[in-house]
């Protein structure tokens, strides 16, 4: 990477990651129609997608996760970019990480953290290279047993983890944060709301208090490499295992497995 | 530059741009207290000042811009932040920026920026490596005659310019934006803010509105690049050259003579 490139010097840039498994890149069109937006979000030119499905095909041939990252390329200092930019394209494979199995069979520890997240409407949804919010949230806590850390914005409303969306089952409906003002829209979580759509099953963008949370009965977290994790405990508020999570996981299995 | 540093990767770093004449370091003391604190804030490993120092006079032996950038180096996926941190330093001169004359003469005009900055006190006055919101602000205007944006936050408090502090004179007192919920902490700001308190003139950090902006007889920025511009112009608003930028210019320059 060229030292001067504007995403290093200004973070201006955008990212996913996904889950490679036998040489298919799984859940690619949400991951596709999520990293287009996030571009366009910044005015950056997208890759072409079959050039970037190439490439992760190339760093990936069986099983790992794929980081893609564009950035708005090499420039000079100041924030003004370049008027013709050549953007930077950077595909990496990385081994997939290991969590314990339990964490997918019997559910997950979390913690609410007391990092606030800001609200920036401009950049809301997008993975953008700006990520020192997750950094410093996630520096909260070093027990190996807090799987994830939940995050609210200064008007107490939940928005999302650290490295994952949130939803919530109450009354026979989900719901999972409205993130127009913060938080990152994860291809995981609009193919969740895409699966419970086509089984009928009601799931809302909502803004959401921790007192719905708590008052929850069952919540779940998703992201492209942990799939869905059942939460079992949010600091002293235990969970009791719901069907909601198991039947998300059911259906992302199916789906990756037709796909 | 590795593609896995996470200044790159999460934006997990922090930088400080300073102008260097004949091979001296302007104004190196304020940049280094600054420099430190940012890395506090972000629990980075500030570097050792005389290694920092005698690399910026290595890149630049004459005239330049030197860019300091620490980040908290190489590192795997994720959030989490290794537990040996072995930082990157990346110290680069470029040429001094090329600002028609007459701003530092005349004064500059500025515009009010759409964008909103959000506020998030666990980052406020550091210069991390997420500058999204300043690259988004500056990409408003493309009038090479406006000089500068401002920018407020979403109770209308006016914070900065894009890449200047500001300052505003009214009733012979000076003002500058109290900086703890969002914005930039210069390294001019501050000196400048000493250099006025030996003149014995009152500086305020203080909450500002735009009406206190357009209401106010002068108001300038400031810089380590650009010292001072004073602003004869914020959209419709005219300003008469006032003479407190112009005495605050003069203290600026016999400082770096005297250095």
């Amino acid at each position: 990477m060229p030292a001067l490139d504007r995403g290093l010097a200004l973070g201006d840039g955008v990212f996913r990651t996904l889950r490679v498994r036998s040489g298919r890149a799984l859940n690619w069109s949400w991951h596709w129609a999520r990293l287009t937006a996030d571009c366009e979000k910044l005015r950056l030119p997208a890759p072409d997608e079959a050039t970037l499905r190439s490439e992760v095909a190339r760093v990936a041939p069986g099983d790992a996760v794929v980081k893609a990252t564009i950035t708005r390329g090499e420039a000079g200092r100041g924030y003004a970019a370049p008027t013709a930019v050549r953007t930077t394209r950077i595909v990496s494979a990385h081994p997939p990480p290991e969590h314990p199995a339990e964490w997918a069979e019997a559910g997950v520890r979390v913690r609410r953290c007391h990092l606030v997240l800001a609200q920036q409407p401009r950049l809301a949804g997008a993975k953008t290279l700006n990520r020192l919010e997750n950094v410093l949230a996630r520096s909260e806590w070093d027990d190996p047993a807090i799987a994830e850390g939940l995050l609210a914005d200064a008007e107490g409303r939940v928005i999302e983890g650290t490295m994952s969306n949130l939803f919530i089952a109450a009354g026979g409906r989900v719901f999972t944060p409205d993130l127009g003002r913060c938080g990152v829209i994860g291809a995981q979580r609009e193919r969740v709301r895409e699966l419970l759509r086509h089984e009928k099953v009601h799931c809302e963008e909502r803004n959401l208090r921790w007192t719905d949370v708590l008052a929850a009965g069952e919540i779940f977290l998703t992201n492209s490499l942990i799939g869905v994790w059942a939460v079992r405990q949010v600091d002293e508020r235990a969970y009791a295992p719901g069907p909601i999570a198991a039947r998300v996981r059911e259906l992302i299995e199916r789906d990756d497995a037709a796909a």
